[in-house]
């Protein structure tokens, strides 16, 4: 049994996305229903349409910061209730039973992986539909809640770029007595700014111009260089502790790696379509690593969620409707956005 | 002042070496004068010869694995007297004031930098000259204690092969408990093996083929496999908390990433001459690291000595004339070696 709603959808690999009828899995024992209010569209969204790291499956109905209102749950359900304020991510369920699953390390889950909120296949063999559509079913062990103090719109891309920022920062050290850097000022650059700062981390962002500057030190830099100017890489030749890598372009990592301390961190959540290259000299020399983080797990998406609600951070949004979906991707890809296009998803 | 000391050395790059004078500095207050028994062949010194990382001062005399006895000390040596067993590594002098010099991290001194033991440049202005020598005069703080149960040809090596494994396996956490695996079996790689076994970790080797499958599993494997089987990858999967590569030459990077647990490192101590590859994906799949290390500290190498010397550890060589040198260069380049030549200084 299935439930039909309505959605934003691309058809085929980089067709405009379009108005369409989805089926939804009926709410099963643990399931819970959720009224979509609001889905941000995350640069991931457009490389998965575009099969810019991978073949999709199509239709594909993007979306994976979700943030909506309980309308149902199933008879097993515990956590949540009608009326809740919940938010979906990136994953909508992993085999629960690897030791990274039981870590609450589900989204490097190892056995059969975890599912995506869309472009993927779920437990019943069915494909899996993201969030620019009118509702969605999901265990409710993949939901999480919205605290009081976030509103649903700002809160919708913690979903993805919060924990995508958050859980390296963490995870790598971030914190009083830490200098971090911020490399991109983007969508998960903005985040991870107000993160590292809320976190008690002295934080500097590298960005290409000083174009936005202002934003950076209002939303909590200490300090903001432009890596288009050479001064700044002598400048800051062994400063960071941290360096968190936002950016999918590629990088001469060499350069940023010479910015970090003896010991020091650059860890990449922006992922480029092509390999990279990298002298080995660069991390040898001053005991130096690379490392990778993918999203967070759930109890961490949720620690994040009252975190930022604590602190006060939402991501810096503008309010799109559905029709201007294809004219967003667009934008995000000229970088033309301050910070986050969130969809209000009642107008689909 | 200086005095004369006869040494083997490299008139221009590329060049064979020949026997001829150096002259070294006279004893200074803080100095010892080291009659020079063994020095160790490290695959480096061929690539500085060589000028295959960089321009090289020449006349060149290799070696930084020196093993001998004092033969006289300045007038403020505390530590060591005539007649005391000491090694000699990859440096003798760095600025001493640095953060990093004063936690013992001298290897990445980010004053004036650390002072190689040859092919270099020291604080009175002077080339310095290194182990393939009769004699070197050394600041006491740059000088090691070689334990009476280590026999001075086998612990050569260890000032460079031995502390170039032994700190980042330490620093890096094999131990008990953690699976580790050592990427080569040549000079570095023999040595990590049993240094590894001995800090009590499962240690595995992944070497080209099985040829030297006997050695490794004597020296303290648990395990062997040949990285020229694909079967490898797919059994190892997931499998290792750690990889320490002593491989200089350039490796499929994300096949290695994909033999790690989730938060598992790939340490590197080889030096490929080129810039590696690596697609980030194999990072960001399980918040993987890529990892460099720099020998290691002077405090850190007199550990390591102990270390060896408490479980029984040396290297295996191959102990050759000064006049074989030549030949020893070629072998090492072909990987003829089991598992490193030491020169018998007193034939030079």
């Amino acid at each position: 049994m299935t439930s039909t709603t309505t959605a934003y959808a691309a058809h085929s690999p980089k067709a405009p996305l379009e108005r369409t009828a989805i089926e939804r899995r009926d709410v099963g024992e643990f399931d819970v229903l959720i009224d979509i209010k609001y889905a941000g569209i995350c640069h991931s969204d457009i490389h998965q349409v575009d099969e810019g790291w991978d073949e999709g499956i199509f239709p594909m109905v993007p979306g994976h910061e979700i943030a909506g209102i309980v309308s149902e749950v199933g008879p097993g359900v515990t956590r949540f209730r009608t009326g809740d304020r919940v938010g979906v991510g990136c994953m909508v369920d992993s085999c629960r039973t690897c030791d990274n699953c039981k870590a609450g390390n589900e989204q490097y889950c190892t056995g059969s992986g975890m599912v995506g909120t869309y472009n993927d296949t779920g437990k019943d063999g069915q494909p899996t539909y993201g969030g620019y559509s009118q509702a969605i079913v999901v265990d409710e062990n993949y939901v999480v809640r919205i605290p009081d103090d976030l509103a649903l719109d700002v809160a919708a891309p913690l979903l993805c770029a919060g924990i995508t920022t958050y859980s390296p920062l963490r995870h790598f050290g971030a914190g009083p007595g830490k200098k971090v850097a911020i490399l991109g000022m983007g969508g998960l650059g903005h985040m991870a700014v107000q993160i590292a700062h809320a976190l008690g981390a002295e934080v500097t962002v590298l960005s290409q111009s000083l174009r936005k500057k202002d934003d950076g030190l209002r939303l909590g830099a200490d300090h903001y260089h432009a890596t288009s100017d050479p001064k700044t890489f002598e400048e800051l030749d062994g400063t960071f502790d941290l360096i968190l890598s936002t950016v999918a372009a590629p990088l001469d990592f060499s350069a940023y790696l010479s910015l970090l301390k003896t010991d020091g961190t650059l860890v990449n959540v922006g992922l480029p379509e092509e390999p990279i290259s990298l002298d080995l000299f660069s991390v040898v020399t001053g005991r130096k690593t690379i490392a990778g983080s993918l999203i967070g797990g759930i109890a961490e998406t949720q620690e994040m969620l009252d975190f930022c609600a604590k602190h006060g951070i939402g991501a810096e949004i503008e309010l799109i409707r559905a029709d201007q979906i294809n004219e967003a991707y667009k934008r995000v890809l000229t970088i033309d956005v301050r910070y986050r296009f969130v969809i209000d998803t009642t107008t689909i």
